[in-house]
């Protein structure tokens, strides 16, 4: 059996940067179990908050903070001064720096982060846009895109766009394949917005199966033949080519580590 | 002119970690510009790690570190203990508890976040599937979701369906139109399944003008009308009280914060 470890992250918001970074840590320790751990958002009252402490130190939990008030804060790191109680905390440390700094305080308001502003509608109205422009739905909005995608069945293009998009890009995405003609639209797009995805034949294969799996359906098909794979990445290099476009070979790669290549490569461009 | 602060972010990985905290810590100081902080993701190297140093030092920046090599940290603290270089690491004194508390080592690998396991596959299937039975494209997609989302238009459906579809749960959608009969296939839908969505009137009009101002379209339309918003709305509750569907109040929350409502009514349920 697993041992097991016990993690509470207590935030006046929603609590996702203590989330993000326990997802880090406990990827760093496969052999330990973090299931039992908890999430307490939306903490603003005193008594609540050395309630939970409370229930930490008997859990023998460790405590992750991202809470901005300062006068919670103190409590809490009283508190585990106090009793033993092990204690991080994510934003005081940083605050005090910044502080040191430049003289700044923070403004100590909760959920500051989901304020509902330009960049939110704006991010809101990326993820709309690369919904309607999937799948090559619609070439017409190749035009309006930050970035154009292209490359055969499975090599990630949908949820490429899905989390570009979350970050604010507008993205499209077109499927290359041999038998179907490119809209003419893609004559007119800046081939700068344009960016080829391409992916080892073999691992092609094997996720087009998984895919087929999935979705109930028998192998019969021509869809995870290998010799047809190589003809149809031939085609998509070919297009690539053409139109002279940046390519990622995404083999192995997760989409956030595609996503960071891309990122990468447009901040070189500008 | 904003007073300017400078962070750097360093990773052996991609640095999402201290990309989240900084964006929460940045929230607290509307009125310090983080602009010029910089991100070094996939640092591995020693001498790459303190030229970046030296480089922080003269920027005067704060640095933020998610290192998870221990040899490489431990050369940033002493690197900032002897040059007075405001560092935090914020694996380290995490990885440093958890010993205390179990024994137990990390295994020091870089980017372990993105190992392409089931739970990624999973979520790349969810996000693809949310793609797929958005708006209501194929209620068949009903029955094999874990989440079907109902609500009249600009209820934030499709924003949400890829929010909760990037955690892994499969997400359908559906617009709820008075004038469009309901889909036959929902009355087979298990109804805990079925979250309902509205807003206030007022808050709805003005997206939707946002909306057409947004597509260029003028406001002519029945689409903005507050009479016509409370009769979609007035039908909607019609349909969420016939199947007896948990609802949420959308107005002024963010996807995330509607989100978490969501996911924090399943886990009751469960």
């Amino acid at each position: 059996m697993k041992n097991e470890i016990i993690i509470y992250s207590i935030s006046d918001s929603l609590g996702e940067t203590s989330q993000k970074l326990l997802t880090a840590v406990s990827a760093q320790y496969p052999d330990l179990n973090f299931n039992k751990s908890y999430r307490f958002p939306l903490v603003n009252r005193e008594e609540e908050l050395l309630g939970i402490l409370q229930d930490a130190l008997k859990d023998k939990a460790i405590v992750v903070s991202t809470l901005v008030n300062h006068r919670l804060a103190e409590t809490a790191r009283n508190f585990s001064q106090q009793t033993g109680l092990m204690y991080l905390d994510l934003m005081h440390p940083f605050f005090e720096m910044i502080q040191a700094r430049t003289g700044s305080s923070p403004i100590e308001e909760p959920g500051t982060v989901h304020k509902l502003d330009t960049e939110y509608f704006n991010r809101i109205a990326a993820i709309e846009f690369a919904v309607k422009y999937d799948d090559g739905k619609n070439p017409q909005g190749f035009i309006d895109s930050d970035l154009v995608l292209l490359g055969v069945s499975r090599t990630s293009k949908t949820p490429l766009s899905m989390y570009l998009a979350n970050k604010g890009y507008k993205v499209s995405n077109l499927p290359l394949i041999p038998e179907v003609p490119l809209p003419q639209i893609l004559e007119d797009v800046d081939p700068h917005k344009l960016v080829g995805l391409v992916c080892h034949p073999d691992n092609l294969s094997r996720i087009r199966s998984n895919r087929l799996d999935s979705l109930g359906l028998n192998h019969s098909t021509s869809y995870t033949d290998l010799e047809k794979i190589y003809n149809e990445l031939d085609y998509s290099q070919q297009v690539f080519k053409r139109f002279g476009i940046f390519t990622i070979d995404v083999t192995d790669k997760s989409i956030e580590e595609t996503a960071y290549v891309i990122e990468e490569h447009f901040k070189e461009m500008e």
